[in-house]
């Protein structure tokens, strides 16, 4: 018996097909039944014959129910299934879930010296509004508002970008090197399809990022760390035996330690990449970033080996919200590229890319960087003076670039315990252990601050509550 | 000897920097050699010593030189080096790269009958230009322009998606299950990662997407082609003592033939994953875009043991351009996502994400897609009339949705020679060789044409010049 509620706002077909389809599912109506003809079930509910007729129509599309010459629809034949549910154990799995998630935050922050996040102020609001429009239009009469995009990215991006990078990162190379990526994380997926192979392993800074190793891991290569000293990583601990290795590094920045590799280590890291056949991953994260010399060329622009990956980001520079960077391959790397991607999509909106391309064209993107560094030197400064008046316990790590500092305690004390304390003043601070593959080898006094999302006028706030927090150790 | 050029565009410091380190570079300044004072250098040069000093903490920043107690700055010890280019191999390269792209198209192409691209007009333009100005005060608002945005998308996205996937597609999750990716192929990635060993495979329609193919292989697993018949994928031809494998089927739209699974293969093929203990991915990739009846609810809507991953996409109602996706997964993998995901970045932009959940809480997108079916379902019926009347010796496969068919011939003819004829006429029509892992099943004479870029008012000359082209096999 169909019912038809006519103050439901399911549509009258929509309610006749599923109470047909639940009496089917629910062995009411078994094989071979025959439904009443559509003429005559409209008559009964006093709906128009076409109702009835949408209902049966969606009913064979789905299969429930087959028409049969002369006679009329009839039900089809459905394995006997338990459709049971298992309802509970799905509660269960939701229950054991949300164990796995954090605690709730008990004590409010204030000061989150996270890294990665900026403030909201930084993001150049009025420019991208303005050049989305510029550049929706500009697709509209290129025709290439619904088209498939190149799986590298859009070559009006990667012709902006290329004679940016030989400009500020003395990078040579042509557009069809260049892949745009929706992250570094993206760039290094493609690259383990590109190089790795079962018994592939990837050298990593012992500290190193840890968001690379995520990468890695995840593909099944086997990490081996290499130390860093105040030159950044140390060359002379890579074997010379292992050949066709891949490497990855920070020169111009490393993570989280924040050296700046010098040339002659450059050389000697080209050089050793060269006899070994290995490639380099060089990160260039936040290169732009350096607020009292020029950035340091780039590996990538003194390599004549075709040794080095440069991988960059706009994360950094403009926003990580926009999820963009973009990897430089090496010529001898190009037809394997092609050959095992020839399937693949872009990953990268074509509005995004036209976008950042616009803002690189018209000089704003180079204003805006510029405005980025000015203000994350301030802030940078504004701590190095705050934390000088401290305790000469303290000691504060930067090269003056990127945006966050290392704080060492020269007193003995945990990363635990400094969390806590800072947590209970409202400020948040990080742990430094998560860089490091050997978690013993990680020093204990040592905390991660980044100064990208706090503003200029809580800093000294900040620190205060910091003292107040720390004064047993200062 | 510095040489300084008042006319030229690079600033005075980066003429003395540059100069220096080609000397250095050069072996002409050698290791342990002292750089003139910087007052000295100042004043021959006719330079402020601000300059100098500039020049000189760049070098010194970089490793070039470093400073002397008492004494000044003295280059530093740099390995030797043969940076001796090999650019000659890098232009061998290049130039077999060269070859290796595909000869110049020779013919103009009048109408290409690809898949995934749309007619530019349908992408909607000025809804989008005015969700974006909107969504960039919204995350302005809610402080979000800057910050680092959740790796499995938005919020306010997955909230108002579940929503409406419920209602299209009977879809029965929680936000937490939803995860936006760039894209079927991103989504595939995440997944090859969170169930995939090296000893795994991946059963595939056959013929099937090559796409998802491409995929699959390039996270080295196994292909197991299973044979698809008039109701889809055929479940009886599927081991029984097969445990924990993937399974990739296309149910409601069966790429490439276009037949749709009725409801007792979906429960066959629910029932075969639970005993299995296998994993069902539903590409669900154009299930909105159906013109006579309403779309068939998801297997995910009818799966009761948590087997089924759903993947679905906004490029086939909105844009291939926008490069969004989705996958549901089931709640017991939830917490092995977060585990090896949990250093992971989102992969769309924050903006993207919020101008589509924009469009589906207005609305919009619900119009936007009656629209895109409206034009689509009008494509298709010209294409079905003007194909009627050509002869019978072609036969138009459709289920009636999607943005494409299948042309068969009955005569005996090569897809190639089919191919080449259209292109000959100005029109691009494509083999269906690209989605047959083997490839002498392919039928020789099928060809595949897509219906979503080509616009009404040309399908009568389209068809017109194919019946030329074609004239021997009709």
């Amino acid at each position: 018996m169909i019912y038809i509620d006519r103050t439901c706002k399911e549509t009258l077909y929509m309610q006749i097909y599923h109470q047909i389809k639940t009496d089917i599912l629910q062995g009411s109506l078994k094989e071979g039944d025959l439904l009443q003809g559509s003429r005559g079930l409209a008559n009964t509910l006093h709906v128009s014959r076409n109702t009835v007729d949408a209902a049966y129509g969606q009913l064979y599309a789905e299969g429930y129910i087959f028409p049969k010459k002369g006679i009329g629809y009839v039900v089809a034949s459905l394995p006997k299934l338990t459709l049971s549910t298992s309802l509970e154990t799905i509660e269960n799995v939701k229950a054991t879930h949300n164990n796995l998630l954090p605690p709730k935050q008990e004590l409010p922050i204030l000061y989150d010296l996270t890294n990665g996040s900026h403030s909201n102020d930084l993001f150049p609001k009025t420019l991208w509004k303005k050049a989305t429009i510029e550049c929706i239009e500009k697709l509209d009469s290129e025709q290439k508002l619904a088209k498939i995009i190149d799986k590298q990215g859009e070559l009006y991006l990667r012709h902006t970008l290329l004679s940016y990078l030989k400009r500020i990162r003395g990078i040579h190379c042509t557009e069809d090197q260049i892949i745009i990526t929706c992250g570094i994380q993206q760039s290094l997926e493609y690259i383990c399809k590109l190089l790795a192979n079962d018994k592939s392993y990837v050298f990593m800074e012992e500290p190193g990022y840890h968001k690379a190793t995520a990468v890695f891991l995840n593909n099944n290569l086997k990490i081996q760390t290499v130390p860093v000293d105040e030159h950044g990583l140390m060359v002379s601990r890579l074997p010379a035996n292992k050949e066709h290795c891949i490497l990855y590094t920070t020169p111009s920045h490393q993570f989280p330690t924040g050296v700046t590799m010098p040339i002659h280590r450059r050389l000697e890291l080209l050089s050793w990449a060269k006899e070994n056949h290995s490639y380099i991953l060089e990160d260039d994260f936040d290169s732009e970033l350096r607020y009292y010399a020029k950035p340091i060329p780039s590996l990538q622009s003194i390599d004549m080996n075709d040794r080095v990956i440069y991988l960059g980001t706009f994360s950094k520079a403009l926003s990580p919200t926009i999820r963009m960077g973009y990897m430089i391959l090496p010529h001898k790397l190009l037809s394997r590229y092609n050959q095992i991607f020839q399937d693949y999509n872009a990953t990268v909106p074509i509005l995004n890319q036209y976008v950042v391309s616009h803002l690189i064209e018209t000089g704003e993107y180079d204003r805006h960087v510029r405005r980025m560094n000015h203000v994350f030197r301030q802030r940078l400064e504004c701590f190095e003076r705050e934390f000088k008046n401290i305790s000469s316990n303290l000691k504060l790590s930067s090269n003056g670039s990127g945006q966050y500092f290392l704080l060492e305690f020269s007193t003995s004390v945990s990363q635990d315990i400094l969390i806590k304390k800072a947590a209970e003043q409202g400020v948040k601070v990080y742990s430094t252990m998560q860089f490091w593959q050997e978690k013993t080898d990680c020093p204990p006094n040592t905390l991660f601050l980044g100064f990208s999302k706090i503003d200029i006028k809580n800093i000294e706030d900040c620190v205060s509550r910091l003292k107040k927090a720390w004064s047993e150790w200062l």
